[in-house]
């Protein structure tokens, strides 16, 4: 079992009542960060979306408004940050398959960045839900990359994800405490 | 003096030579980055431009052109990563003042930033380029910190940077080793 220890008795009032409001993983994350933040625990924030950007107006003095612009195949991940000192970075994906989650998903780019960020010491990871289960997990890095190595499929199953991954249950502040998570892969908490 | 030892040396066969080509501050560090990258140094890459996306038109199946957005106030830095297991983040900035560098190039959410990654045990730093001088700090966020807290100026003295900065020497390869002054700021190397 992947359950963290503690993390299912502090949630056992009601554990799918958050998970079935329909909000994003995004917006979860970010609400997770913003707790983080507040209770200076972490600081882990979202970065921008890349965009190239071609033409841009400058109709007053010390406006600008780009006219035309095209989103770019991000080349890093999602989010990243500090956390006990140490390097965060994951990337957040949710997935509707029963199955498996498809790895075009991940930009080529983004798995040579997780890998760069695990090779340098970093702490990387994704994050995956599956929308069908009401599950999320995280995934660390080393266990991502090691099934790009060996496997030849076009998609992670489910079956590695409740095998290698771990289940960030849902809460209410914070709303996904993937940090309990990362303690336990850092430190064996 | 702040010049980090060995640095002269290395560098003595043309200091201007690379200082006097008119390449902007961005492309150095983009340079020096890269190289960082190729050696396996350090894993350090600048972080997408912000911009509000308003309107989005889909002028065929896969195609997505933005038609309007605006360059949102960054909240973050330009630049971050990991060297050495730790991590760095940094706003690079060029100014043409002969007498300051004006904290109008610093918005306060870079700031919050900067003091943020500063209290998680990150390193974050400045690097300012004064264009008349040819003369390019690293400024550490603690130095920075301190001065925005004791001081109501609107500006950076030059001779703050003299003071409490380090000189990055222009180089070949890497152009500006900015690493070598991180070095001293976390081991006293």
């Amino acid at each position: 079992m992947n359950y963290p220890n503690g993390i299912k008795k502090e949630h056992n009032t009601s554990p799918l009542t958050y998970s079935n409001r329909g909000m994003s993983l995004e917006s979860d994350l970010n609400e997770t960060n913003e707790y983080y933040r507040e209770i200076n625990k972490a600081y882990i924030y979202k970065k921008p979306t890349p965009v190239k950007i071609v033409k841009v107006d400058y109709p007053s003095r010390d406006k600008a408004v780009i006219k035309e612009a095209y989103y770019t195949i991000p080349s890093t991940t999602d989010y990243n940050g500090l956390y006990d000192g140490k390097y965060i970075d994951f990337e957040a994906k949710e997935t509707k398959s029963k199955t498996s989650f498809p790895l075009a998903n991940i930009h080529s780019h983004q798995i040579k960045h997780i890998k760069n960020i695990y090779n340098h010491q970093g702490i990387a990871f994704l994050i995956v839900r599956f929308i069908h289960y009401n599950e999320t997990y995280l995934l660390p890095a080393k266990d991502f990359l090691e099934f790009i190595e060996q496997e030849e499929r076009k998609s992670i199953p489910y079956s590695f994800f409740q095998t290698k991954g771990y289940i960030i249950k849902d809460g209410y502040k914070p709303r996904l405490d993937y940090l309990k998570i990362v303690d336990r892969i850092i430190g064996g908490k």
